[in-house]
């Protein structure tokens, strides 16, 4: 018998839940590869993996000037070759040059880079904050990483101090914060979001859930923010943000704001958490905003991006202690750095062609196109959960997901404890073997108690599979009824 | 004033160290950026990095066949103009036909992968291990990682469970173990290597270590092999593997086999934990080796891939507890999948272009040339750092790195005491102030009380850097003698 076993690993690993690719995706991929080996016996053709915000498995392309770059950095070699690559590839003046500057900065995709990133593209995402927020960004407090996971997972590592440490999460929320709180032993602090007022936050549940925490003995010292929402979609208010950083100021709380979905924004518009806490600064010069902590994080794997098998990322901090940032460079350093050619892209995203540079036309277009796709199929699915029973779903306002109220009859709620599933688990399993469309259940991201609710993206192209929810959606109610 | 301090973070991060990256590493940056400057006042007119394996960002090139697959993946549009790529830019047929046999695997490089892995590469690796080890390999546990650094923290986490857990780490031993375990709060159980027999394993001082673990309560699960060995360079023989391997499996512990270098190698032959293993469970139909849980590395970090700034790696599980295993793939899908591209390349270092390929040639050339280059650079210093007085050094045997001990005066030691230095964290960092080169104190990795070593790679082309390493330490010797 070996050494190992489910009971004497780390407890606090085993406790960790992470539904986004649990037992659904693992039951998806069994399906895909039986399509793929001729079964002929499921009742669909194929299968619809709604349950990640994974763009270029479905239908985006990915944006030509970028990956025209990147080619030109994983094989220098082509440099050499500019007329071919101008008169016979149809390669623009500016990949070639941008590749050469990437490159004079970074020597190679293949060596490490400086542990928070190339410098050089450290500048080119300070300078993207300076225009996005109208304030100084500086190069020195910002971290290119390994996606936006690794950030988070850095920032939670060196935030929490033993198992007193509370942070507070959004619920709904992006199961990696409870995940990450599992493994590290530290506390999940719950803050509801309010669905009736398309998932916004909430001041009085954030401080209710604050003082619960408080009153049993949590050291509260952070809140998250997810902003636009996963898996809400909801694009937050300024008063909203304006609330939460008055709120951390008053009860030190370091601001965790996830900003990762930042372009995906169909209704108002984003207001970033530096931009915002910048402005307080500026208007009270009594400094009672100047001690707060803020990082925020961005991401390459969404948006019209939507690179997320590069894995790159960065965030920055503001306001932090020099000697905690010094801790936050040395624990980045042992991973040693995040993957180049991520960096690069991340580069790309914060310095993309402008007006008048000959990428600029065909990037611009690629670039709408998506973000049109984007919401043309939000609207599409928000129609189609608008008509089916039992089913609730605020206008979608960004992100990639929609996260629609159901409710199941009480037999089915019956059937799924017979089985051991909650109610929306066990729906979404019979969604998936009925359609093949992949879907998580609320309970994955945390959901009021007595409500029910599924996350689904709406990257998929066409409307057949969202037809086929409709209709199963029907036949199941009509089977419970 | 904000909530975190250095006082009230996570005081295991705080406790980490990571010298790679430490003081010497970032003062040789500041030099570098001096220089660069055009600063003149300094004695030297380069920064020689040769604190860290990082073939790329000194002289070694990418292999051709990699990097022009790599440039299809990036940019599948080239893969429409065929006649191009091949006519106009020497691309070979066996490089457009891997490119597309991945990006059928993978979809895109932008794209999500499965956690572990794209299933057909992990075949790939599979075959690979098969090939290698004359035993079979099964795609089901092999893990496909962001380096193999993420995958040691991965299975430290996993096994690591709680703070009387003990891992078995070499001493001198790469930081990467000891920075992870102070973070996890778990022990690190000491073993010192036997510098007499070139840094072999010595089995009686691993004994003599996990019994002095257990006599002080810490509960000893694991034992960590880096082999061939970082900082040491040694390659062992198969003795000490089936010595070690015995030791395990009759105090049931976990191996963690560590052998990113396994192409690296001089002297002798590299021997795989896991072929040794195959063969010790073979001739032993009694079973005593049937349930040794071995977990082994490896990485295109090193070898003459040298592909670090890609990040890409695996890790193989043999005899794990398949439930304890499910709690690694769910640790790994936290974290959502390892880089797409780098595993790209991990599927091209395992499955390279064999004799008879139309890119067979090039690709044997390069790889012999730069096998050929390490190896003359590894004798050129170790002749260099026999002529220096009070060094001694290890015959070159595999690695990147070669580690000598260094003797200095005792009036070099006060001096070093002064400073509130180590005397090895002293010179070396009088050897940077002076020539720009720079190594890494044995205080770093670990050395036995009363010895001082440094580390250094042997991957900078050129003899003046050496020169000048000989020529600084004739004159600290005169000065402090």
């Amino acid at each position: 018998m070996g050494r190992l076993n489910i009971d004497n690993i780390n407890q606090h690993v085993r406790a960790a839940e992470y539904a986004v690719r649990g037992e659904l995706a693992v039951k998806s991929e069994e399906l895909r590869a039986r399509l793929g080996r001729g079964d002929q016996s499921l009742p669909f053709g194929q299968v619809i993996s709604a349950n990640i915000g994974n763009p270029q498995q479905l239908d985006q392309k990915p944006l030509t000037f970028f990956r025209q770059v990147c080619s030109l950095l994983e094989n220098p070699q082509l440099l050499e070759k500019e007329d071919v690559l101008i008169n016979a590839l149809g390669y623009k003046p500016d990949v070639i040059e941008r590749a050469r500057w990437q490159l004079k900065h970074c020597g190679s995709v293949g060596a490490y880079s400086a542990s928070s990133g190339v410098p050089a593209f450290k500048e080119s995402v300070a300078k993207f904050l300076e225009r996005r927020d109208g304030f100084p960004a500086d190069p020195a407090h910002i971290y290119l990483s390994n996606g936006a996971s690794s950030g988070v997972n850095t920032l939670l590592h060196v935030i929490c101090q033993d198992d007193k440490s509370g942070i507070l999460v959004p619920i709904p929320q992006y199961p990696l914060y409870t995940a990450s709180l599992s493994v590290l032993n530290a506390r999940c602090v719950p803050y509801h979001l309010d669905e009736a007022r398309a998932w916004g936050t909430d001041l009085a549940t954030i401080r209710a859930a604050y003082d619960k925490a408080r009153a049993e003995g949590v050291d509260v010292r952070c809140i998250v923010i997810i902003n636009p929402g996963n898996p809400t979609g909801a694009s937050l208010p300024e008063a909203d943000i304006r609330a939460v950083l008055d709120f951390a100021a008053a009860e030190r709380l370091v601001v965790l704001a996830d900003e990762v979905y930042q372009t995906n924004v169909f209704v108002g518009q984003f207001h970033s958490f530096k931009a915002v806490l910048r402005a307080m600064q500026r208007d009270h010069p009594d400094g009672r905003y100047h001690a707060v902590e803020l990082a925020s994080l961005h991401s390459i794997s969404k948006g019209m991006v939507g690179e997320c098998g590069h894995r790159g990322g960065y965030f920055e901090l503001v306001g932090f202690d020099p000697a905690v940032e010094a801790e936050i460079y040395k624990f980045v350093s042992i991973m040693l750095c995040a993957p180049v050619i991520g960096q690069c892209l991340v580069e790309l995203m914060v310095n993309p062609p402008r007006p008048g540079d000959p990428s600029f036309e065909l990037y611009d277009r690629e670039y709408n196109a998506i973000a049109g796709g984007l919401r043309e199929r939000a609207l599409a699915l928000h129609a189609a959960f608008a008509q089916m029973e039992g089913v609730e779903c605020a206008e979608p306002q960004g992100a990639m997901y929609l996260f629609p109220t159901i409710a199941v009859p009480q037999r089915a709620a019956e059937a799924a404890a017979a089985e051991g599933r909650t109610p929306d688990e066990f729906y979404c399993m019979r969604l998936l073997e009925a359609t093949g469309v992949c879907v998580i259940p609320g309970s994955g991201f945390g959901q009021k108690d007595g409500t029910l609710h599924f996350r689904t993206t709406f990257l998929a192209p066409g409307t057949e599979w969202v037809g086929s929810i409709v209709k199963f959606h029907q036949e199941f109610m009509d089977k419970y009824r």
